[in-house]
């Protein structure tokens, strides 16, 4: 039984708690930090026989009866924290982004690698079921060579203001789960970005510097185009689709439900809306992606989600403001230079 | 926290074990007991956190540590212990049929009533996301007055010969579901029966004196017309979807895929098929009808099948059996009379 | 160029002629009779090129000049008309039914066969683009063997009580499609009927003898199993689907829609109502059945309707009738023999 | 009855007459022209009920019966054709392009103008039933404010090599209809054009320095965002899909296809691919497009496909085309320069 430690008990933290104690074999969360713990907080874990918590993050890295750490604190905790659990030999599931500088990401892969801990990064919409679905049929060759990669994003409501001012920006805190879907889809990497961006569902935000619309084109290395077509709300809710189109053909992903309802009445044909948001459509994917962790550590076998996947969307995100903001394309190279990385 | 006891840890027993202890909260699995208990069902047991396990269904019921029994033995059996349950003053959740005699039904009913305990069904499709928003749809008006109502439940594999032998007759084993299913859906109750049945997948089943495809046409007290198609197998998989049409539309179900996957290529536009058996579409609602039922105990109130609700089915199947058979409508009111439940 | 008269230029005559100026190559409209011709049925006569009209079928169907006759007008007429004009050795394309009466259904199948002259009957669903593609995929064998054939037709709007007196009943008026279509997709021939029906629309029409809302059981001579459910209003508009379930499969139809808009609000996701009525639904289809009657004619082969698929479906209402009203199944044997029959 | 000469008796030419012969009501063709006028051509008119032939595009023009011309003839020309139609006081039908050269264009313009006859621009797709009932939901505000107008319009088959080299390269040739659909839909005009494009479905297009894959990103003066999507080859068939997402929700149309059919097996569940190319899935589309044509010369109101929406496709085509080449975004306004047609 793996043991294992979260680092956060906010609202991913405790759906990761949920998903190992209900859902995960051959693992269980033996400890819980965060700072701040309350006794609400304490009430839920042991609810979920979770019997030991606190506050200190290094005093859960260092308890010699945890494997593993969760890390699901702030991002800006997010490296620090890679780096005291790898040179702690512990095994590291980390929350995306790594770190918003791709410079610290590779300082992570760095120590990771030196530890030679598993380590996985938490794009966990590679383990929905369309997505791996979709993925599966392109690995089988069902489109063929791939010459389109699409993916539609677009959450039920705009965040607030004050979460947009920390957010990072939309390109880093939203649309990096696309840019590491349209890498896990195609199967090859983006060699070029260019985007376009407004604020068209609430002008308030690009007061703030920040964009709740885009749409953003690459080229990929195998030749495939991509467009990324995202906002901050779709009236009917959560709208989270992708097509790959190749020679044989495309193959393409819906959205889950609430239930198979059709209603046909004097005013039409009328189904369901898509589930509310990432809660309700991912949760699966959530305790899936922990089992993959798990499984990986377990049989001692490359986690799916590496450090280099944790890295890549980062450089997108970055190239795809750069690109906005200079107004042109902007190729993955000049953005590694840029930032230092050019050996990723 | 609600202590459960399970009786019988064959395949059912085990998907209530695992519901409750991982997707059930207030609840917990206490005791199991197996008249062919054996290492790899008390290893499954510990694995799930179960600390009691043994050969005698008297003994757990009588476990005074024990609230509430789910009896999953075989058929035979259930009534038996539902009374003895009763009268050891424990709530009772009680696998589908409660006994193929309707007026030993009743007598499990008296039992209960006189004991004051909960006592439910499982007829675990009312709990299904797809029927519950139908029947939602019904109750809030949305189709207006029923007037037709619709069942279509195909099995994705013909049974065993062997277990054709031992399945009391199709109508019993897998047409009580949706006998149970038009009594849900339309609110009302049936008045008469009309049977057609034949061997149309395996001939083989015929000369056992069954069969693996019906048709039952029903009238309802409330005037509307029912159809229940059934198959034994459908090469393409477990179909099971309804449809209640009224005077303001329709609302209907669709089957539930393993993913929204669409495939086009040369050969056409491809979608998956349903999922495989009732294990993989019905699982959530095995979860929901236990946690339904600790929740009427807890809360005390009414459970949302009760033992009246496990008596109509009964005597609609033996309906549906005598009009095949004398090939003719059948009405609820002379099967009542027959079997001595006249005042149900 | 094949000459056609067209007796009786109310509603489907007039699709008739229009279909054939427009859509039918190799044929045209040469004259129309009607007994109630008008200044504005010769206006849109001559609009559609046709230069010959009358009051007098027997003059039209006399006229040197036709090769083919179409007979539309009131059922009491069709026999007595379609005799006529073979014996004047005209091909005929004759309404439905051909009569309320089989009898005299078998007389007008005598005098066409003595005439040697083509003949069909109007049952232009068969021509419809969805049930095509059905019967096709059954005939390809891609079902397998048939085992239930299920036909749903609802209207769009109940008929006025004026025209329920002089329906002939909803099975002759509105179910005999669906008897044929029955016919048609399976392959087979029908063996029994069982069927209820009520006034559930409307309960005035129940007080003028008739139903509005029926389920037809029906047994096949090679063992599958029917139903047939029939309303005449159903709130979103005209339903027409079918399916053909069988060892290997299932092959269904769904409606057609003015256009595929699926649009997606805070109300849900919602398509088009199917296309208002049968002229919208099958106005092709009343085009097709002309075009391949002028074919059967041209390239001297059977005619895709005869005779005797006009005079079965009339039989089958009938059992329908009898079956309702004796409470009992009723079996297609038993029809013929009562109406003299039995031979066919 | 309005009389209508046709310039040109190739595929477009024919369908065109075919839809006025047998669709559209108050019109009729006069007379056909083509240079290459053929027995076979002639037998194909008078089986239409066309009366006049000949090889001369002038004669046609000024044959005093004929009150309208199409123009099918080569794209070269059509705007020779069609200023000398408008002097000589013909209402001009002309398949786009108008001209290749935008400049040359609005000469057309100035002389349909001076001459005050209606000129109407063969963009059909806008009368397709789908796209009017997606651009009838965005007009009436179900939509809300447009944020995104996406286009995917793929091809089945990639045209032969030697069509690539005569046809202008795929912006004008194919896009060219994209083009003229996202300014339908969105009601706003493009301020701004990305376009990428590469031969992945044939190298050998490349070779001829063209392309048969492109997306293309667009800015509107409303401040949406518009993404069109070009593939030469779909391997299931004719691919014509858009969508507008506004701030109240998303309206998307399907493809069309040849049944509704579905059919379920063991290996999936499949429905038909789309009508196979532009004649099965726009035909009643080029129908409508005439009628709109002729009611809007008989009842003298605007031509919905005007001189303008003629050019501004055409400067979309170059703009693009100067975006791939140079790889960056392009204003219309710099296009509109550049061609010398700053005032459109």
């Amino acid at each position: 039984m793996l043991k294992i430690g979260i680092i956060g008990f906010g609202r991913i933290g405790k759906v990761h708690a949920w998903s190992i104690q209900t859902r995960v074999e051959n693992a269980c969360v033996l400890r819980i930090c965060d700072p701040f713990m309350n006794p609400a907080m304490e009430a839920e874990a042991q609810k979920l026989g979770i019997q030991r918590w606190g506050t200190d993050a290094g005093e859960l890295i260092h308890d010699p009866d945890i494997d593993a750490v969760l890390i699901c604190s702030s991002t800006h905790t997010h490296a620090a924290l890679s780096i005291e659990a790898a040179q702690a030999g512990k095994h590291i599931f980390c929350e995306k982004p790594v770190d918003p500088d791709p410079k610290r990401i590779t300082e992570v892969i760095a120590a990771v690698e030196k530890a030679g801990v598993h380590f996985q990064v938490g794009f966990n919409r590679r383990f929905d079921h369309n997505f791996k679905a979709l993925r599966q049929a392109v690995e089988q060759g069902k489109v063929g060579d791939p010459h389109f990669i699409t993916v539609l994003s677009r959450d039920p409501e705009a965040p607030s203001l004050d979460y947009v001012k920390v957010s990072g920006g939309m390109f880093m805190d939203m649309t990096i789960h696309d840019f590491d879907m349209v890498r896990y889809l195609s199967g090859s990497e983006v060699s070029e970005v260019y985007a376009v961006g407004d604020a068209l569902v609430n002008p308030q935000i690009k007061e703030l510097g920040d964009i709740d619309s885009a749409q953003i084109t690459l080229r990929f290395e195998n030749g495939a185009i991509g467009c990324i077509s995202n906002s901050r709300r779709a009236a009917y809710g959560y709208d989270q689709r992708a097509e790959v189109f190749g020679s044989r053909g495309s193959a393409a992903t819906q959205n889950d439900t609430p239930s198979t309802l059709i209603l046909s009445d004097e005013q039409g044909i009328q189904q369901e809306k898509p589930l509310y948001f990432f809660l309700e459509r991912y949760m699966q994917s959530f305790a899936d992606e922990i089992a993959s962790f798990t499984e990986s550590i377990v049989e001692n076998k490359p986690t799916a989600v590496n450090g280099r996947d944790g890295l890549i969307p980062v450089l997108m995100a970055k190239a795809a403001l750069k690109s906005m903001r200079e107004h042109r394309p902007v190729t993955m190279a000049e953005i590694k230079q840029e930032e230092g990385v050019e050996h990723v």
